[in-house]
């Protein structure tokens, strides 16, 4: 006999059982329907492109962990590692299709070969919605609703967003004459609250001296009120300017919107990436604001620099969805559920199988989900022996309804066609156990409350 | 300043632009929707593996297609070429968690680094769907009475689905004395239809002797209806067996179902793949018979053999989803649309972004998909300078509104927000170029005929 290979995944990807595939879907599905509502509009890129095109002239710490190997072509490829390097591409390449500002979203996987830590997989989706062609403030605000929106329509409750701008900080910076470092001075404050306030001084020290590390903690430790934040984020930067007045007018859209309670300024937020140059955003979740930020993202002002004379801006968030369902789980609000189908139709001789289907047909055609049950293991006996043990055959098709997750099972008459009035059907309620007699197709949808959305 | 990098794609890939996207995601939505109603259920598997799970002992003509590399950790790895394979090896470990008869779907793409020929991808989705775990010709029936209803669901009209019984066959075979070259002669049956009856007889005379090929072209020859030409194979393959017992079973079933116009006996089919043992099936258009089979599948009776000792059998098919939306859209019967939001709001001042939303909202919230029009390019001008060229603005968000697909533009009244019954909305078409005034959020939706499903 031959030897068996044993049958496993490599580390840091993942298999996805029905249970735990249904509920991503659903979130997907969810989150999907809200981008369609707003406007937003699907676009699709290559797993696989030239590595040239995604990390560009070398990407330090990116190029480690991307998977790039030789075609069959002996062509240098890579799988892509983020959504934003395609899409930089794509709009590059397209300009002259688009129509700006374009409002895209791309729900896909992406592929990371680091070092897979807890809860860091090497395989995972990433859910990006951009609106690029667009400097208005009404493009910041469209992106920030959004993001609360989603959160409470897939039942994560609701979203403390944390926003602030990077072009404000930078003329901050300026000011206080640090400007040349800003970089390096943004990721050291995008780490303040994973490594604590002496830590960022003291790497702040290290890149500003002691005097610009106390200057630069005063000002992202502003607090208040968001236009009290606003107010002295301003003073600190040298007074008014297009960056404070951006901030208030996008106040003024939050509170027009009745979303106050949703947002606060806060000028420690950063974004590591280099790429954001005006707003930046983070989102929490009020209750479980402990798993960190679900929804991040900012406005950039030169998304396809690499590939394009043409400075193309925009602004644009991406949704965690491994940690959102995380937190749904952990509070139990993902979708629970093992199929579609609450309701299945009994078919313990396979002659019937034409007749059962019809029957489930009348319900499928109504928008409801209805399996038919099947024998398992070795083929059905013949028409004799399948009567001796209907029975037994039923209650084998009962238990693997319920495992199978339905609610209830419908027994056709014993080789009678369901006639379009006829009440000649059984249903069998799987939790209490109890069947009742004499029902038609009407029936059965009334009583299992099985109406289509 | 920096060379450019050129933005393109690697030959065999593709890009899709939201109205191609749109129409694939509708698509793949309407086949997705039939597989739940049908009670199957959603698996997902990496798109990495081992490449010994991939190509176990060395696959031959498949080896060389797969992308195959060494990854961080030196692992030899390769992109699934196929959803089979990685479902076999997802059924064999899972086995003990799973409920069987167990129905899945898997709508996923996979890759394969073969010469891109015209209409070959090297990345392409595919959309299989299996019942394992049972031997009942009512799983055969399900497979094949689903192609039927999915085909005429989303709109490619009727199909004729050839099927066949592979087993019957070998008992023919055996009886001609030539069974032990049978999977060479099943490759060369499969052929016929692209080389022609002469070419094939050559084939299988090389294989068979020439009494041989002519007996085989004789059976595979056999027409008439679908009971004249199974009592024709049965005669052909010494009489009455298990497999015709099965045929006779599936026109039963057939019949019962009142489906008799889209299914035919056609004893040419074979499908060349090696691990079918059953029932093959092929679907042609009836309107496109020329673009060849859209869908095609078989049982067969060791899917994880590779994996485990258990003998775990099924039945299942796989969508050919390219040459579907080729079809669909050579008829006009793709779905053509840029966008789903054919409504949309003007918004020609940034600051008004809040309320415009606000608006936006109510008709979000009824299910009905509208955006908000945004100032492309620089910023938006101070308010006073915007009064001035309100009227201009608004004129460039009608053209960009339709260039996007909208069908009409609500136009806030100035400065006001909407209140919930105030009609204080005017209503551009953007066909006839005429605007509607003092509508509320209501009229809106009944002019429009935005109804939501």
């Amino acid at each position: 006999m031959a030897v068996l290979i044993e049958p496993k995944i490599l580390k840091g990807f993942r298999d996805f059982l029905p249970a735990a595939e249904i509920a991503r879907r659903t979130l997907v599905e969810k989150i999907e329907t809200d981008f369609r509502l707003y406007g937003f509009v699907p676009i699709d890129t290559p797993a696989l492109e030239y590595t040239e095109i995604l990390l560009g002239k070398g990407g330090g710490e990116t190029e480690k962990q991307v998977y790039r190997f030789r075609d069959h072509g002996d062509r240098d490829v890579a799988l892509r590692y983020d959504l934003t390097v395609p899409f930089a591409r794509f709009v590059a390449q397209y300009r002259g299709e688009l129509v700006f500002p374009f409002k895209r979203y791309h729900i896909a996987k992406v592929w990371r070969g680091e070092n897979s830590q807890r809860g860091r997989y090497r395989e995972f989706t990433q859910c990006d919605f951009d609106i690029v062609g667009s400097d208005s403030a009404a493009a910041d605000f469209e992106i920030m609703l959004m993001m609360r929106n989603i959160l409470r329509d897939i039942g994560a409750g609701e979203a403390r967003i944390r926003i602030n701008h990077r072009g404000l900080f930078n003329r901050f910076l300026e000011k206080t004459g640090v400007r040349s470092a800003s970089a390096a001075i943004l990721r050291a404050v995008d780490k303040l609250a994973k490594i604590g306030e002496t830590e960022t001084r003291r790497l702040l020290a290290d890149i500003a001296g002691t005097e610009g590390a106390e200057a630069i903690l005063t000002y992202i430790s502003a607090g208040g009120t968001y236009e009290e934040t606003l107010s002295r984020l301003a003073a600190l930067s040298g007074g008014e300017s297009p960056e404070t007045e951006r901030l208030r007018l996008l106040w003024r859209n939050i509170t027009d919107a009745g979303a106050a309670d949703s947002f606060m300024l806060d000028p420690s937020i950063t974004r590591g990436l280099d790429y954001y140059t005006g707003i930046v955003y983070e989102t929490f979740l009020a209750d479980d604001p402990a798993i960190g930020s679900v929804c991040s993202g900012g406005r950039y002002d030169n998304l396809a620099g690499l590939y394009s004379k043409d400075r193309i801006s925009g602004v644009g968030a991406s949704i965690g969805l491994d940690r959102l369902i995380a937190a749904l789980e952990s509070r139990g609000r993902l979708a629970e559920q093992k199929t579609w189908a609450r309701l299945a139709v009994a078919c313990v001789r396979e002659e019937d199988a034409g007749v059962c289907q019809t029957l489930a047909e009348r319900f499928r055609r109504a928008g409801i989900c209805c399996e038919v049950l099947l024998e398992t293991g070795a083929a059905a006996g013949k028409t004799g022996e399948a009567d001796k043990d209907a029975e037994k055959k039923l209650t084998r098709q009962f238990i693997q309804a319920e495992k199978k997750g339905a609610a209830w099972v419908i027994i056709p008459a014993s080789g009678a066609a369901a006639g379009e009035t006829a009440r000649n059907l059984a249903l069998r309620d799987l939790a209490s156990r109890r069947t009742t007699d004499g029902l038609g197709v009407e029936d059965i949808i009334k009583m299992t409350g099985q109406l289509p959305d």
